[in-house]
Order: structure tokens, then sequence, then C-alpha cells
């Protein structure tokens, strides 16, 4: 028998390598004859990176870049044999990185997302997987762009710096000195919102208050950036601001349309990186897990995402959750059986803190079950 | 397919039957070609009654005894087919029928028991299924056999009462005029306890404290039994007052031995009663559940007497429980699989009142993962 186990994080308890190693344990502590494919899974978001590298022969690579509020940061991106470097945004400028009394989205930037492009440019990559979630930025990319090459002026034809407060005085933008080597690579971008870059559905709107804005602040970064958008537009001779995913990351994702990268679901693009289709092609039986599911985790989340592969490929999905939510009978198209690790009454911080053991109890008991019915 | 389903009762949740109603509706739920064969289990205590009346073609009797105070009092028995009559001694001298503040064992008796059993007699039963369960007396089934006819004198030759206290003043037994008709009937009592009429493990020290009795009470019963149960032995001419089992509800084990009742397990008479090994032999698959599980679940309880018979028959036995605690390695000995209902993280009063839905739920997920299991 072969087993794939393909688990997202249980946010707050297990990430995603944690959980498919628990898995992994409890399966071989009934059968060690079994064999398991482990492949934890990721959306593009938290996480990304260390589901890649157990998932895949991959390697860390550390780097000094800004930081969300352009000090000097230690950073790390990854290096996946055959698939180039995957960056984590979260790592570089990400919301968790600012103290909460310091959240204020004219006071940070993506300046270091371009540093680390150029530093894994250097390095001989050619191909870039990057994830935008948890940005502290509202920036719409400027400082990223900026860090790539491009001229920023205000005004009276002064440079303008790389942080949130700058876009009010960005007045003409130049392309041309942006690093000729981005041409010939492919960014594939994880990207699970469709917001515009602007308007009430766009990122500062959205995304502002969470990074600390204030309602006066929406409503300017909302004009500044419909200003900036068609900037880089006319720049460019493209139209994209309205595309969706140009809002996201506080319009990180129009500044990545800009250079030509591809938007995708987080967890087809990691799900890709990581070979998951050939290995549930070749599996009996597929395992997936969250902290936490309902009829939402069947879109663009990771483990609905697995779902989806293991029917399209006719193998039982199975699904181990922390909390399973409201109606479960949408997930039963996906999913061979929901099935909750907790095993009695219990509340959520000891859910939290014996995630593991349960976790493990649970897919024990499924392989029990495996075994026996698949002999039957 | 077809399916057993022979849960226990959720305790303060739902009954057996209930339980089985439930999975038997989510099953169908799923598929309503899967055959069912609804068989709910009972250990021999509470819900034993209702349990067989749902497994088997029975009718409720009803009728007049004294209850555990000796005032009149409405109870009922069940006569199933083919089995004869079935008597639950919490129906009729049961603990919860005291209220507390008038809980002590000198004030209590099995009288009615015995006024049961006449009344199956004279309905022309021939077998008796008797559970002993949560007894609120201590009488060493004096009140029992009085009823049925025994005599007992005190040391002046009066004749005694049938309650507790009137265990002190037996000296003499006459069972000569104990209904003649008991000689062609079969009892059998279920019991799962092993404890012996009298001393450090007997009825009155094991189980006195919880009707009530106080310590010096619990000495002056266990000599009182002694003798009583001397006098018993004399007068049947056999010994059986240290037999496993004598001291089940206050001696009144020892009373049914003393008129040719067999002591077995529960589950085991139930199971017998309600057929449930024809059916687990022609099913696929067996579903059990109970509201709290451990190792003891494989000891004498309902679920470990269906996953017992489940395994005999080789069939996978599979346990839906609302609290798993410990080590589950040796339940999947019997068990192909332990599972808790349990959605996420929840008080036990909300396990409690949504049991019915858990239960459900967790079985309509699990016949997802039978079907597509089944049919690899």
């Amino acid at each position: 028998m072969k087993i794939v186990l393909a688990p997202d994080s249980f946010k707050g308890s297990l990430t995603s390598a944690q959980a498919s190693e628990a898995m992994e344990k409890a399966i071989h502590s009934v059968d060690s004859r079994i064999e398991t494919i482990v492949k934890p899974m990721a959306d593009g978001g938290e996480g990304t990176l260390e589901a890649l590298l157990k998932a895949t022969k991959g390697e860390r690579v550390s780097f000094t870049c800004r930081g969300p509020l352009g000090d000097d940061s230690e950073s790390s991106f990854v290096e996946i044999e055959d698939e180039g470097a995957v960056i984590e945004g979260a790592n570089i400028s990400g919301l968790p990185m600012v103290p909460r009394e310091k959240r204020n989205p004219d006071l940070t930037t993506t300046y270091g997302m371009g540093e680390a492009i150029l530093h894994a440019l250097d390095r001989g990559n050619k191909q870039f997987i990057i994830g935008l979630g948890g940005s502290s930025t509202n920036d719409g990319g400027l400082g990223m762009l900026q860090a790539l090459g491009m001229k920023a002026f205000d005004a009276n034809g002064k440079p303008v710096g790389p942080f949130g407060k700058d876009i009010f005085q960005v007045d003409t933008v130049d392309l041309n000195f942006v690093d000729p080597r981005l041409k010939d690579v492919t960014i594939k971008v994880a990207c699970d919102v469709d917001n515009p870059l602007t308007g009430e559905r766009g990122a500062s709107h959205v995304y502002g208050p969470q990074k600390g804005a204030t309602s006066d602040q929406i409503e300017a970064y909302d004009k500044a950036l419909g200003k900036y958008g068609r900037l880089i537009e006319q720049a460019t001779d493209r139209q994209f601001a309205n595309e969706e995913g140009a809002g996201a990351a506080g319009g990180l994702g129009f500044a990545f349309l800009a250079i030509g990268a591809e938007l995708h679901s987080g967890a087809k693009l990691v799900s890709d990186a990581i070979g998951l289709a050939a290995a549930i092609q070749q599996a009996d039986l597929v395992i997936t897990g969250e902290g936490q599911s309902d009829v939402q985790t069947l879109y663009g989340k990771a483990p609905g995402y697995v779902a989806n592969l293991a029917t399209t490929f006719g193998k039982p999905a199975i699904l181990l959750s922390g909390s399973l939510e409201g109606d479960l009978r949408k997930m039963n198209e996906m999913f061979s059986g929901c099935f909750s690790i907790v095993p009695g009454p219990r509340t959520l911080a000891e859910c939290m803190n014996e995630g593991e053991g349960y976790l493990y109890e649970a897919c024990r008991q499924l392989t029990h079950l495996f075994i026996k019915l698949m002999k039957e």
C-alpha cells in the first residue's frame, strides 16, 4: 500500500512538515511496510518555504536585505533543484515582523523583495516562486521595483523613497533601468485573492485596516495607488491594475505583473513545485489535513487542492482536521471522508497543545481501517 | 454492502436505540442501497429493555409491584418472542427511584423483583433474562425470595419483613414454599461484577456506600448477610455465597443463585437475545459506539463484546465514541478503528447536547470512506 501524506499546516499547532511527519510515524507504527510519500503542502503563505524544503531537494540561502521598516534584516529564501528560487514575502516584509505599535503603511516597504530577487538572480536562478501572504506594506510594490532598478521622481524631478508614504510623491517613473535579467526568467506568484489594485475591492480598502491604516490613509492610498498604477501602465504599455490579484499584498501583486510575473493559486504552485500530482498518481490513498475546515477548504486552500488532484486521478482523499465546521456534504464531493482528530470534549488550548498526539492517533486509527478494509 | 449497527448507549446523551437510529439515517443519507441491520446493544444495566425492544420483536408488559421503599409502584418488563421475559432490576428497585435523602439500605427491598417474576410466570414465560444493575438494595435478595414463597423467621419464630433492616432478624428460612414453577424455567442473570456475597470484596463493603450505608451499617450488613447466606445454603444444600457475582446488587445475585439462575456477562446475554452473532456473520462491517471509551471497553462492556464477536467472524469492527481516552493500541486488537465523533474543540455539555448530530456526521464520513475503499 502506498499513501501520500499532503497536509497543510494545523495553524497555531503544527507546521505542515510536522503534521506530515506525525502522520508518517503513525502509519509506520501500525505497519512499517506501508510506503509513505511525504508531501507537506502550503498555499504560498506562511510555512511555504518549510513545506517545500521538506517535500523537495532544497537548500536554504541566507542573505541580508531591508526589512519592512527599511532596516537591514536577516532573511532567507530556498533554492529547489529544477524549480529555482522560492521567496516568501512574509520573511522579508511580513506583518509579524513589525511591532504592533509601529504598524502603519506609511513606514513600510517592499524594497527587500527586490533585493531578494537580485540576490537570487546573482546566484543564477531563472525561475521564481513568490509567496505574497501576510505583508505589512501598501506601497504598490514601489520599493521592490526601485530595488530592481526602476527610477521614481516627484513633481520636482527629485527621486522619491521606497516607503508607503513616498507613493504620494511619485509623479514620473522610468523602467528603463530595471534589471535586464528579469526578461529571461519566469516568475510565478502565489496569489489566492482576486482584488484589483484600487477601488472598493482594492488593496487599500480591503487590506489596509489590518496593516494599521486609518480611514483617511485608506482613501489617500487608494487615490495615490491609482495614479501610480497609471504611470506604471503607461511605462509598460500594458493595462493590468484591474487584473485579479493586482491588489494582493498592498499592490505588490501589481508590481509583479509589471515585471511580467504570472499570478497563480498558491496551492497549485506549491503542488507543482513538489511534484504532488505524480506522487498521487502512484498512490492508493491520499491523506491531507489542516487545523480548521469548512466548505471554504475546497476553494483555494491546500487540502481542497490536494483532494481535487486525488479526485482527478480517482484516488480516495481523506481529510484529518482539528475542527470540522458546517455542512460537510459539499466536502464529500472531493473527500472520501473528513475526520476530526479531537478525541473527546477538549478546549481549544488543549487541542492546540496536543495537536501532534491527536493527529498521530487519528492517523493510526485510519491506518488500521485501511489495512482491514483493503484486505477484504 | 451490509452493515450491522450495534452501539451501546452514549450515556447522558443517547440511548443505544437512538444511537443506532442516527447511524442508520447517516448511512442511508449517503447511499440508501446499503443494507443496515440495527442491533442496539446493552450490558444488562440501564437501557437494556429499550435496546431489546428495538432489536427484537418484543412487547412491553406493565404491572404493579412494590417499589424499592415498599410502596406500590408501576413498572414493566419486556416479553421477547422465543426469549421469554426480560426484567430490569433498575425499573423495580433502582437507586434513581429513591430520593437522595432516603437512600438507606435499611429501608429498601427487592420484593418487587419477586413479584415481577411471578407475574411473568403467570403469563406463561419459561425463560428469563434479568438485569441487576443500579440497585438501591442490600437485602441479600430476602425480599425477592419472600415474594417467591420463601418463609423467613426471627429467633422467636415470628415472620420477618422484606426490607434490608429485616435481614438482621433472620434466624431460620424455609424454601419449601418457593413457587414450584421456578423448577421448570431458565433464569439468566446479567452480571458483570465478580464480588462474593460477603467480605472485603462483598456486597456491603463494595457497593454499600453508594446506596447510603454508613460504615457501621456496612460492618453489620456484612455479618448479617454472612449468617443469612449460610442459612440459605443449608436450606438448598449447595454452597454459592462465594461465587462470582453473588454480591451483585446487594446480594440479589446470591438469591438468584439460590433459585437456580445462571449468571452471565450482560453483553453476552443481550447479544444472544438479539441474535447479534447471526447478524454479524452475514455483515461486511460492524459499527458500535459508546459515550466514553478506554481500554476497559474491551472487558465486559457492550462495544468490547461486539468487537469480540466481529473479530471471531473476521469482520471489521469500528468504534464511534464520544471520548477516546488512554492508549488505544490494545483496542486495535479488537477494533479496526476507533474514531471520536467530536468534530473539534467542544465542551462536555456541547458534546452531550449535540451527540446525535455528531454521531450522525461521523457515521456519514465513515460511510463515504467504506464505499470508496471497498470499491477499490
